[in-house]
C-alpha cells in the first residue's frame, strides 16, 4: 500500500496523489463526524470525496487502512504544553486531549483505529508505535519536572504519560461516557499525585521480573 | 436476537438451547485464544462447536453478537477482594484483572467486544452498561475504605474504579503492550495515591458544569 505513495513521481507534495489523499481523508473525517464509524463505507467515502471508488480501493484496499492513515494524520495535532510546572503541564495536556475528543469525528476515529488494529496485525503495530512515539514526545513534560526537582530522577516518564492518556480511552471505548474539562482536570490531578507518590518508577536495571512469584521476596 | 433466547421453552437451563449456547461460546473462546480476533469467522466457530452454521446465524446473526455474548459471560469472573485495607483491595483487584488478561483468549475478547461496540450501537450500550455495573460492584472496596476512615466521605467510588481499570485497557487496546503483576501493582499504587490526594471527589450537588466556560467561577 505504501509503495505507491513512496515511489518517486506519485507522492510529490501538491501533486495529484497528494490531492487525492487529502480529499479522501477529509471526506472520511466528515463522514465519521456525521454518522460514526458503524456507517463508514468505501461507497460513502468515494461519494463524498469525488474520488473514484476504484482509485480508493487500489490505494488503500480497505476502510480500515483509510481510518489508520487518517488517525496518524490528525492525532499529531494535540500540542505539548510548557507551563512551567508539572501540575500545569499535565492539566494543559489533559485538557488538550479532552478538546480533541470533544469532536465526534475524533471519537469515531479512535474507535475506528482500534477496530483496524483488531482486524489487521500490521495496523496494530502502526497504532502501538504511534502511541509510543506520542508518549516519547510528551515525556518532555516529565523530564523538565525532573530537571526542576519537582519529580524524582527515577520517574518513569513513559508510564506517567500512559497514565495520563489511559482514562480518556477507557471513557471513550469501554465506559462510553462523555469527556469534559472537569474529567480532564481530575485525570491530571490523579496523575500528578501518583507521580509524586512514586507510583511510576523505572525498574532497577538488575531487578528480577516482578511477574513471577517464584523469587523470594525481600521483607 | 434476544427474543428467541428469552422466550419460554427455548432457554431452559440444561436444555438443548443452553447446550448449543455453551458449545458456541466455548468454541469462540478457544478460537480467540488460538488465532485472535482477526481470524474469527462464523465458519470457524461452527466447525469447532459442532453446531450448524445456520443455527448460529439464526440465533446470533453476526460474529460481533457472539463476541458480545461471550464477553458478558466471562467478564464477571474477576473476584471482588476484601483484604481489610484500600491499598490491599486495589492491589488484589488489579492483580485479578492482570491475571484475567494474561489469557490470550481474554485479550482477544475485549478487543472483539470493542469492535462489536464500534459497529453496533446496541452492543455499545450493552458494553457500557456492563462496565457500569462492574464498577458499581467493585465500588464496595471504596465504600468500605470510607467506612474505615481511610478515604474521604466524598470520594467518587465510580471514578476510582474507572481509574483502576483504565490503564489495563489502554495497554491492551492502545499501547498494545504486555500486562504483568508489576504493572498491576503500579496501577494499584497510583490509584491509591490519587484517591488519598483527593483527585476523585464527587461533584457538589449544586455545582455548575465545569465543561462550560461561560459560567462565572466562584473565587
Amino acid at each position: 500500500m505504501t509503495e505507491e505513495r513512496g515511489s518517486p513521481g506519485t507522492a510529490r507534495p501538491g501533486g495529484r496523489t497528494a490531492k487525492t489523499r487529502a480529499a479522501v481523508l477529509a471526506a472520511t473525517f466528515e463522514a465519521l463526524g456525521e454518522r460514526g464509524y458503524a456507517e463508514l463505507t468505501m461507497d460513502r467515502i468515494a461519494g463524498r470525496s469525488g474520488v473514484h471508488a476504484a482509485t480508493i480501493y487500489r490505494r488503500w484496499g480497505t476502510v480500515e487502512s483509510i481510518v489508520a492513515d487518517l488517525f496518524l494524520d490528525r492525532s499529531t495535532r494535540i500540542p505539548v504544553p510548557d507551563t512551567g510546572s508539572l501540575a500545569g503541564d499535565l492539566r494543559a495536556l489533559a485538557r488538550g486531549i479532552a478538546a480533541f475528543y470533544a469532536d465526534r469525528g475524533h471519537r469515531a476515529l479512535i474507535e475506528g483505529a482500534v477496530v483496524a488494529a483488531a482486524r489487521r496485525p500490521d495496523l496494530a503495530a502502526v497504532l502501538g508505535e504511534f502511541f509510543e512515539e506520542r508518549r516519547r514526545e510528551t515525556a518532555r513534560i516529565v523530564h523538565r519536572a525532573v530537571e526542576r526537582g519537582e519529580s524524582a530522577a527515577d520517574t518513569d516518564a513513559d508510564e506517567v504519560m500512559g497514565a495520563l492518556g489511559a482514562p480518556f480511552y477507557y471513557r471513550l471505548l469501554i465506559a462510553r461516557r462523555p469527556i469534559d474539562a472537569a474529567f480532564a482536570d481530575s485525570v491530571a490531578a490523579a496523575t500528578h499525585a501518583a507521580t509524586l507518590a512514586g507510583a511510576y518508577v523505572l525498574a532497577a536495571p538488575a531487578a528480577s521480573d516482578a511477574s513471577t512469584d517464584d523469587e523470594p521476596e525481600p521483607s
